[in-house]
């Protein structure tokens, strides 16, 4: 089964069509689940998440009850705690729900501290095994994340570049296909190589690396600098 | 010396007295640099930035005229190169200008691979020396770096949280005179400590780590919630 998660970032940051997004995956047998403030922000929107997720201590008392009258699965965190809310709903999505593929919105944007902690959650190493499921997208990025192995990274949409961002310490990083090819790269801190871009008539670029973990960002340019 | 530098990040995330807080840093006789786009964006507010840096690639041949006419200091990178351009506008800053300190401005929001490398660009080996000198800010967040040592890290501005991010692997990362307070802990990848608050009454918390690098995230709600 696959999911969709709505966090509480931002409204400004989401992709401009989320509502038909999230409704179409909800018609399509998806599974939603809204963290915390995310939780309010789909019932506002008509839809019913099936699973909510948080210490909800940003809602006011009418608010969570909304929540609670409507979410059939609700997990109540504890504001001190060790693992975070968007931590918490990723153990439970893949290890209670045994999601096939979770995409998160709605978590980029305003606090940064909120945005670091939802990109890299996923480098846990009780959630890292199900890195290669997760995806993030917000109003001008797409976000996903790769442990070890080889891989066809496709194309998707209208992202004009990606970049390859090294999580953790890799071994052979390699890019192949690309307007940038990267010869097998080994290094050990968060390093990213950017403003890369898909080969003209290349559905794909190849992605390989012995070990560690990567995050492939696709991006946007949502100003075109002439009309400014 | 101190200076600012401006990004090519979009305006909808600089903090929104930037023109005031360039203007007032050049009257304090600091150096203003632009990179990029950011240098453009300096000349549009009727500051002259003293160094420049970039590929200057987006910029229409007008504009990039503008740029070299009034900056004194040019440095031309090349597309495809090793070194972003905000390394290279770094090493610049630390080796050739020996700057004291230096804040960085326009360097998150829109592309999130442009975001992520302003951000963690300090952990190149060759700049992380010169990371406590580092500052990032935008409209809702001010981000420190701190390398091995021990730290009274002081409140600041209208930022009612802070984080503690790990950049690298960490020993002995300890938090006190703060809300949460964190037990020496070691760890090995990108996590984040957040949430935090200051204690009434207390004008910094204390940070110390046996070795690695940190980020400190001082953020703030924009939006207050029962306003929404």
């Amino acid at each position: 089964m696959d999911a969709c998660a709505l966090l509480g970032g931002p409204k400004e940051n989401w992709p401009a069509d989320l509502k038909e997004r999230l409704a179409a995956a909800k018609a399509a047998g998806q599974l939603l689940v809204g963290v915390d403030r995310g939780a309010l922000f789909m019932l506002e929107m008509g839809l019913a998440p099936d699973l909510a997720v948080g210490d909800f201590d940003s809602l006011k008392p009418h608010e969570l009850s909304w929540v609670e009258d409507v979410v059939p699965d609700i997990r109540y965190s504890v504001p001190k705690k060790d693992w975070t809310d968007s931590e918490l709903m990723l153990g439970i999505a893949f290890e209670d729900y045994q999601l096939d593929r979770l995409k998160l919105y709605g978590a980029t944007g305003g606090r940064m501290d909120h945005s670091l902690i939802n990109l890299f959650d996923i480098l846990n190493p009780n959630l890292r095994p199900y890195a290669n499921q997760v995806s993030l997208e917000d109003k001008q990025n797409l976000i996903i994340y790769r442990n070890a192995g080889s891989y066809a990274i496709p194309q998707e949409g209208d992202y004009a570049y990606f970049g390859v961002t090294c999580l953790t310490p890799v071994r052979q990083l390699t890019i192949k296909d690309a307007l940038y090819e990267l010869a097998p790269y080994d290094g050990d801190y968060l390093r990213s190589f950017t403003s890369n871009e898909f080969l003209p008539g290349k559905a794909d670029f190849k992605l390989s690396l012995a070990s560690g973990s990567v995050a492939v960002v696709y991006s946007k340019d949502l100003i075109r600098f002439d009309q400014v």
